[in-house]
Protein backbone atom coordinates (compact mmCIF):
# COMPACT_ATOMS: atom_id res chain seq x y z
CA UNK A 1 0.00 0.00 0.00
CA UNK A 2 0.89 3.50 -0.76
CA UNK A 3 0.88 6.64 1.65
CA UNK A 4 -1.51 9.38 0.30
CA UNK A 5 -2.40 12.76 0.75
CA UNK A 6 -5.90 13.70 1.41
CA UNK A 7 -6.94 17.64 1.31
CA UNK A 8 -8.68 18.80 4.30
CA UNK A 9 -11.10 21.99 4.50
CA UNK A 10 -10.29 25.12 6.28
CA UNK A 11 -13.84 26.74 7.17
CA UNK A 12 -13.60 30.89 7.85
CA UNK A 13 -15.20 32.41 11.10
CA UNK A 14 -15.67 36.05 12.19
CA UNK A 15 -13.52 34.94 15.19
CA UNK A 16 -11.07 32.25 13.51
CA UNK A 17 -10.78 29.20 11.37
CA UNK A 18 -12.29 25.41 11.82
CA UNK A 19 -10.17 23.39 10.17
CA UNK A 20 -10.68 19.50 9.46
CA UNK A 21 -8.36 16.43 10.32
CA UNK A 22 -9.88 13.78 10.69
CA UNK A 23 -13.32 11.42 11.22
CA UNK A 24 -13.48 7.93 11.46
CA UNK A 25 -15.35 7.53 8.53
CA UNK A 26 -12.44 9.06 6.54
CA UNK A 27 -10.03 7.29 4.10
CA UNK A 28 -6.85 6.53 5.56
CA UNK A 29 -8.69 5.93 9.37
CA UNK A 30 -7.98 2.64 10.39
CA UNK A 31 -8.34 2.96 14.39
CA UNK A 32 -6.95 5.18 17.06
CA UNK A 33 -4.14 4.53 19.47
CA UNK A 34 -2.36 7.51 20.11
CA UNK A 35 -2.26 11.65 19.30
CA UNK A 36 0.92 13.04 19.22
CA UNK A 37 2.53 16.54 17.81
CA UNK A 38 6.17 16.48 16.26
CA UNK A 39 8.19 19.70 16.14
CA UNK A 40 10.70 20.07 13.73
CA UNK A 41 13.19 23.07 13.67
CA UNK A 42 14.16 25.01 10.28
CA UNK A 43 16.11 23.40 7.57
CA UNK A 44 16.29 20.02 9.89
CA UNK A 45 15.72 16.60 8.99
CA UNK A 46 14.02 13.83 11.43
CA UNK A 47 14.34 9.78 10.33
CA UNK A 48 14.48 7.41 8.75
CA UNK A 49 11.91 5.28 11.41
CA UNK A 50 9.47 2.69 9.75
CA UNK A 51 6.87 1.34 11.71
CA UNK A 52 5.61 -2.44 11.51
CA UNK A 53 2.13 -1.87 12.99
CA UNK A 54 1.13 1.76 13.26
CA UNK A 55 -0.87 3.79 10.09
CA UNK A 56 0.11 7.70 10.42
CA UNK A 57 -2.34 10.31 9.65
CA UNK A 58 -0.01 13.60 9.56
CA UNK A 59 -0.97 16.94 9.87
CA UNK A 60 0.65 20.04 9.20
CA UNK A 61 -0.92 22.62 12.33
CA UNK A 62 2.21 25.10 11.67
CA UNK A 63 4.61 25.82 9.22
CA UNK A 64 5.61 23.73 6.55
CA UNK A 65 7.19 20.63 5.69
CA UNK A 66 8.52 17.56 2.71
CA UNK A 67 8.16 14.50 3.58
CA UNK A 68 9.87 11.48 2.30
CA UNK A 69 8.03 7.85 2.02
CA UNK A 70 10.04 4.86 1.07
CA UNK A 71 9.43 1.49 0.00
CA UNK A 72 12.42 -0.67 0.73
CA UNK A 73 10.61 -3.44 -1.10
CA UNK A 74 10.04 -1.79 -4.33
CA UNK A 75 13.07 1.11 -4.28
CA UNK A 76 9.79 3.35 -4.76
CA UNK A 77 9.96 7.21 -2.89
CA UNK A 78 6.88 9.67 -2.98
CA UNK A 79 7.76 13.08 -1.70
CA UNK A 80 4.70 14.93 -0.30
CA UNK A 81 4.40 18.69 0.79
CA UNK A 82 2.31 20.11 3.24
CA UNK A 83 1.76 23.04 4.82
CA UNK A 84 -0.40 24.88 7.41
CA UNK A 85 0.55 28.37 6.10
CA UNK A 86 -0.94 28.26 2.32
CA UNK A 87 -4.70 26.63 2.53
CA UNK A 88 -3.92 25.05 -1.04
CA UNK A 89 -1.16 23.08 0.68
CA UNK A 90 -3.24 21.82 3.74
CA UNK A 91 -3.84 18.37 3.16
CA UNK A 92 -3.91 15.31 5.33
CA UNK A 93 -0.84 12.64 4.58
CA UNK A 94 -1.86 8.83 5.74
CA UNK A 95 1.15 6.20 6.17
CA UNK A 96 0.18 2.81 5.83
CA UNK A 97 2.76 0.42 8.30
CA UNK A 98 6.14 -1.05 6.35
CA UNK A 99 7.27 2.22 4.96
CA UNK A 100 10.47 4.36 5.48
CA UNK A 101 9.86 7.89 6.55
CA UNK A 102 12.01 11.27 7.01
CA UNK A 103 10.64 14.96 7.01
CA UNK A 104 12.36 18.17 6.75
CA UNK A 105 10.84 21.29 8.19
CA UNK A 106 10.83 24.19 5.86
CA UNK A 107 10.75 27.87 6.23
CA UNK A 108 12.25 30.37 8.47
CA UNK A 109 10.41 29.16 11.49
CA UNK A 110 9.69 25.76 13.57
CA UNK A 111 6.75 23.56 12.23
CA UNK A 112 4.70 21.10 13.97
CA UNK A 113 3.14 17.45 12.84
CA UNK A 114 0.05 15.95 14.49
CA UNK A 115 0.35 12.07 14.31
CA UNK A 116 -3.17 10.91 14.64
CA UNK A 117 -1.40 7.21 14.85
CA UNK A 118 -3.47 3.82 14.84
CA UNK A 119 -1.19 2.52 17.40
CA UNK A 120 0.42 3.69 20.83
CA UNK A 121 3.73 4.84 21.12
CA UNK A 122 5.93 1.24 21.18
CA UNK A 123 9.37 1.14 20.62
CA UNK A 124 9.38 -2.50 19.83
CA UNK A 125 7.23 -1.53 16.88
CA UNK A 126 9.05 0.95 14.83
CA UNK A 127 12.68 0.70 13.77
CA UNK A 128 15.19 3.64 13.35
CA UNK A 129 17.67 4.07 10.23
CA UNK A 130 20.46 6.98 10.15
CA UNK A 131 20.03 10.30 7.91
CA UNK A 132 22.09 9.18 5.24
CA UNK A 133 20.66 5.29 4.77
CA UNK A 134 18.50 6.43 2.05
CA UNK A 135 20.61 9.20 1.44
CA UNK A 136 19.29 10.29 -1.94
CA UNK A 137 15.62 9.81 -1.28
CA UNK A 138 15.88 12.51 1.62
CA UNK A 139 13.31 15.42 1.67
CA UNK B 1 -18.90 14.57 35.74
CA UNK B 2 -16.76 17.62 36.22
CA UNK B 3 -13.88 18.78 33.19
CA UNK B 4 -10.65 18.02 34.20
CA UNK B 5 -6.90 18.73 33.46
CA UNK B 6 -4.29 16.44 33.09
CA UNK B 7 -0.41 17.49 32.60
CA UNK B 8 1.23 16.35 29.28
CA UNK B 9 4.72 15.84 28.70
CA UNK B 10 6.94 17.70 25.97
CA UNK B 11 10.28 15.60 25.11
CA UNK B 12 13.05 18.04 24.07
CA UNK B 13 15.12 16.78 20.98
CA UNK B 14 18.03 18.74 19.41
CA UNK B 15 15.48 18.71 16.31
CA UNK B 16 12.15 19.95 17.70
CA UNK B 17 10.54 18.87 20.81
CA UNK B 18 7.83 15.61 20.86
CA UNK B 19 4.65 16.75 22.76
CA UNK B 20 2.21 14.38 24.15
CA UNK B 21 -1.33 14.60 23.58
CA UNK B 22 -4.08 11.53 24.15
CA UNK B 23 -3.28 7.76 24.31
CA UNK B 24 -6.06 5.02 24.05
CA UNK B 25 -5.35 3.99 27.41
CA UNK B 26 -5.43 7.49 28.86
CA UNK B 27 -7.83 9.50 31.26
CA UNK B 28 -10.52 10.99 29.61
CA UNK B 29 -10.41 9.12 26.32
CA UNK B 30 -13.85 7.71 25.76
CA UNK B 31 -13.33 6.69 22.27
CA UNK B 32 -12.66 8.20 18.66
CA UNK B 33 -15.24 10.16 16.55
CA UNK B 34 -13.16 13.12 14.57
CA UNK B 35 -9.97 15.01 15.60
CA UNK B 36 -10.48 18.82 14.20
CA UNK B 37 -8.60 22.28 15.06
CA UNK B 38 -10.47 25.41 15.96
CA UNK B 39 -8.37 28.47 15.63
CA UNK B 40 -9.47 31.54 17.96
CA UNK B 41 -8.18 35.31 17.12
CA UNK B 42 -6.32 37.27 20.08
CA UNK B 43 -8.69 38.57 22.28
CA UNK B 44 -12.01 36.83 20.65
CA UNK B 45 -14.53 34.66 22.30
CA UNK B 46 -16.38 31.35 21.01
CA UNK B 47 -19.40 30.02 22.89
CA UNK B 48 -21.26 29.28 24.59
CA UNK B 49 -21.78 25.44 22.99
CA UNK B 50 -22.90 22.15 24.78
CA UNK B 51 -22.67 18.44 23.54
CA UNK B 52 -24.87 16.28 24.41
CA UNK B 53 -22.75 13.34 22.89
CA UNK B 54 -19.20 14.45 22.21
CA UNK B 55 -16.38 14.10 24.99
CA UNK B 56 -13.94 16.65 24.14
CA UNK B 57 -10.33 16.39 24.88
CA UNK B 58 -8.26 19.61 23.91
CA UNK B 59 -4.94 20.38 23.84
CA UNK B 60 -3.45 24.35 23.06
CA UNK B 61 -1.17 23.60 19.83
CA UNK B 62 -0.50 27.15 19.56
CA UNK B 63 -0.97 29.95 21.68
CA UNK B 64 -2.66 30.75 24.82
CA UNK B 65 -6.50 30.16 25.79
CA UNK B 66 -8.88 30.13 28.53
CA UNK B 67 -12.12 28.00 28.88
CA UNK B 68 -14.88 28.49 31.08
CA UNK B 69 -17.09 25.42 31.75
CA UNK B 70 -20.75 26.06 32.63
CA UNK B 71 -22.93 23.57 34.32
CA UNK B 72 -26.40 24.77 34.04
CA UNK B 73 -27.78 22.47 36.42
CA UNK B 74 -25.48 23.10 39.66
CA UNK B 75 -24.86 26.56 38.44
CA UNK B 76 -21.08 25.72 38.57
CA UNK B 77 -18.39 27.19 36.52
CA UNK B 78 -14.79 26.14 36.23
CA UNK B 79 -12.18 27.93 34.46
CA UNK B 80 -8.70 26.72 33.22
CA UNK B 81 -5.69 28.42 31.42
CA UNK B 82 -3.53 26.06 28.58
CA UNK B 83 -0.69 27.38 27.13
CA UNK B 84 1.67 25.85 24.48
CA UNK B 85 3.76 28.97 25.05
CA UNK B 86 4.72 27.87 28.62
CA UNK B 87 5.73 24.44 29.34
CA UNK B 88 4.04 24.21 32.95
CA UNK B 89 0.97 25.43 31.52
CA UNK B 90 0.94 22.80 28.72
CA UNK B 91 -2.40 20.47 29.40
CA UNK B 92 -5.59 18.47 27.90
CA UNK B 93 -8.80 19.24 28.69
CA UNK B 94 -11.21 16.76 29.56
CA UNK B 95 -14.78 18.18 29.25
CA UNK B 96 -17.62 15.87 29.26
CA UNK B 97 -21.25 15.62 27.53
CA UNK B 98 -23.42 18.06 28.91
CA UNK B 99 -21.71 20.84 30.27
CA UNK B 100 -21.75 24.26 28.41
CA UNK B 101 -18.59 25.62 27.18
CA UNK B 102 -16.53 29.26 25.86
CA UNK B 103 -12.75 30.11 25.39
CA UNK B 104 -10.87 32.94 24.46
CA UNK B 105 -7.99 33.61 22.32
CA UNK B 106 -5.07 35.57 25.08
CA UNK B 107 -2.07 36.65 24.22
CA UNK B 108 -1.01 38.76 21.03
CA UNK B 109 -1.69 36.74 18.29
CA UNK B 110 -3.78 33.68 17.12
CA UNK B 111 -4.53 30.41 19.14
CA UNK B 112 -5.35 27.11 17.88
CA UNK B 113 -6.92 23.96 20.03
CA UNK B 114 -7.06 20.55 18.77
CA UNK B 115 -10.06 18.62 19.52
CA UNK B 116 -9.71 14.94 20.04
CA UNK B 117 -13.59 14.36 19.99
CA UNK B 118 -15.71 11.09 21.01
CA UNK B 119 -18.12 11.83 18.43
CA UNK B 120 -17.80 12.91 14.34
CA UNK B 121 -19.39 16.61 14.36
CA UNK B 122 -22.90 16.73 14.11
CA UNK B 123 -25.12 20.18 14.61
CA UNK B 124 -28.14 18.01 15.87
CA UNK B 125 -25.77 16.70 18.97
CA UNK B 126 -25.17 20.22 19.76
CA UNK B 127 -26.61 23.18 20.95
CA UNK B 128 -25.35 27.09 20.84
CA UNK B 129 -26.32 30.27 23.07
CA UNK B 130 -25.39 33.80 22.52
CA UNK B 131 -22.23 34.86 24.26
CA UNK B 132 -23.42 36.44 26.82
CA UNK B 133 -26.33 34.32 27.99
CA UNK B 134 -23.85 33.48 30.88
CA UNK B 135 -21.90 36.44 31.15
CA UNK B 136 -20.39 36.32 34.33
CA UNK B 137 -19.20 32.83 33.69
CA UNK B 138 -16.70 34.20 30.78
CA UNK B 139 -13.27 33.58 30.50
Amino acid sequence: MMAFLTPLKRIPTPKGEVRHGIRVDDAGFVGFGEAYISEIFSEETKGWKRHRLMTMNLIVLKGTVSFSIYNENTQECEKFLISAEKEQLYSRLTVPPGLWMAFRGEGNENSLVLNIASHPHDPNEAENRGIDDFGKFLP
